[in-house]
């Protein structure tokens, strides 16, 4: 194998993305030495169990002491204040990254606290799964994943060269992007979906006769909400730190609804035909474009 | 293997239903012989040669001619002139059903159309595929699928567990229901997600860094747009047939997306935790009571 790229690395959270990074650190000898940290009650335990690390922290501070890598891999609301309380225990050429799911408000946490003589470069992995904690952690979520990086704007670039080769040790494909842009950019391909496949469950219950609903109901809506599954707090914390794009991304869905609401009760043949064909169209060039499947 | 059911199974519409139709009571043994008759050129070629018929018709009127079961395997819109068609070519004690979407105008159609002596039962299998097309087709869609019926309110009992017995030949689950409310759940558990899916997909399209964006989307939007990528005139057949029920669903839906919209724009945290508690708990107990998996 070859040599590992980084001596120590720390983990602040174990669940399934903290969890299947440490098992793909550790998995391809990324790592000399993984150490892990989750705030809840014998998470860290289970990960040792799992065999995501190979030594669990009694505190953010023990984990992140002595550490070269540190990854926040927590929900990304719960990132600033960790940010804080990890700051005075960082060395100076401490490389800092995160798994969050927005950057922009990432991105200025961490310029506001970074200490002196630590990079820190925004990451997110794009995948994920409806299972959430320690339990689903896999290392083979990263294979072929498309891996995003938003460096400071300052420097840094031979340290974001280092995090891709890391990030490429793992199966994953880095990319390099800005903060701005990706948040826009998830705001419509994975924030929105995420919204709406909650919604649409909410609208199925909501009605008088859902129970019998849900016994007729098959593969159509078990796909289309099964992102729904996922961690309620990394969904809402996804809300919070990335609500102006959303938002506008929301306005343009609820739109595009309420015209098709108004050619349904039309009956606008051409209309209704046009928007399931240009979904269809827009949706296989898609997947032909990245071969990969239906 | 158990003796046929039918002696000659007319089908009509040679798409991925009614094609899978096909290849299931030819591999089951239900029917003695499987005709069939589609309006597209070529169709009923491939369905030969997928083995989903015995025999190809070049008319309607051929196809039905001395059929004991005729199953309309077009989408929802064409099965109104194709029954006006075939009803002067029914035999007295033909049953006719059919594997549309929506019940209600179908059983009306049907009502207003039926030859004396003749039995019309709606029929929905709750199974599909984003693929379309014989190419698609398979017997294996069947298995497990509940099968929903719909009988003409007046006699036909017999009829309908003969129908009842055939569609568990095929290893799908029949079950009795009244139109109107197959309609209504159909509405929120099937039609819903299919106009919601096709509009995410054009919600992002829509934006001027679609292709940047979708360069990155990865399982989540894949799988909540899954249904777009069926059959554009089947999806706009179910709206306009379906239309009260879904305009009503919609009604709901959007409701729910603009006060979700006011609370990501308000960053109402316990709001939206709840939204995403809520949904994630509905989802949870829907597939735990079926054992569907996630």
């Amino acid at each position: 194998m070859a040599p590992p790229l980084v001596q120590r690395a720390a983990i602040l959270g174990l669940g399934l993305m903290g969890g299947s990074l440490g098992l793909a650190l550790r998995e391809h000898g990324a790592a000399a030495s993984v150490i892990g940290y989750d705030a809840a009650v014998g998470v860290a335990e289970a990960a040792l169990g799992a065999g995501a690390v190979d030594e669990m922290a009694r505190s953010v501070a023990a984990c992140v002491t002595g550490a070269d890598l540190v990854v926040l891999a927590t929900p990304v609301v719960a990132m600033r204040p960790l940010m804080a309380e990890m700051a005075p225990y960082l060395s100076s050429g401490t490389l800092v990254t995160d798994l969050g799911s927005t950057k922009v408000e990432v991105m200025q946490w961490a310029a506001d606290m970074r200490p002196r003589g630590v990079t820190f470069i925004g990451g997110h992995p794009m995948c994920g799964s409806e299972r959430s904690g320690i339990e689903a952690a896999t290392a083979a979520i990263f294979h072929g994943a498309v891996w995003c990086l938003t460096p400071q704007p300052t420097g840094g670039d031979t340290r974001t060269a280092s995090l891709a080769l890391l990030i490429q040790r793992l199966g994953a494909l880095p990319r390099v992007v800005e903060a701005a842009r990706h948040d826009q950019a998830m705001a419509r391909v994975s924030h929105l979906p995420l919204v709406v496949a909650a919604a649409l469950m909410r609208t199925v219950t909501a009605h008088e006769d859902a129970a019998f609903a849900l016994s007729l109901a098959a593969g159509g809506l078990r796909d289309t909400t099964r992102v729904a599954s996922g961690s309620p707090i990394m969904a809402r914390d996804i809300c919070l730190t990335n609500a102006s794009a959303l938002t506008a991304a929301l306005d343009v869905h609820i739109a595009l609804l309420q015209d098709l609401r108004a050619q349904i009760a039309a009956g606008d043949d051409p209309a209704l035909l046009a928007h399931f064909d240009e979904a269809r169209a827009a949706r296989v060039a898609w997947l032909d474009g990245r071969g990969a499947g239906s």
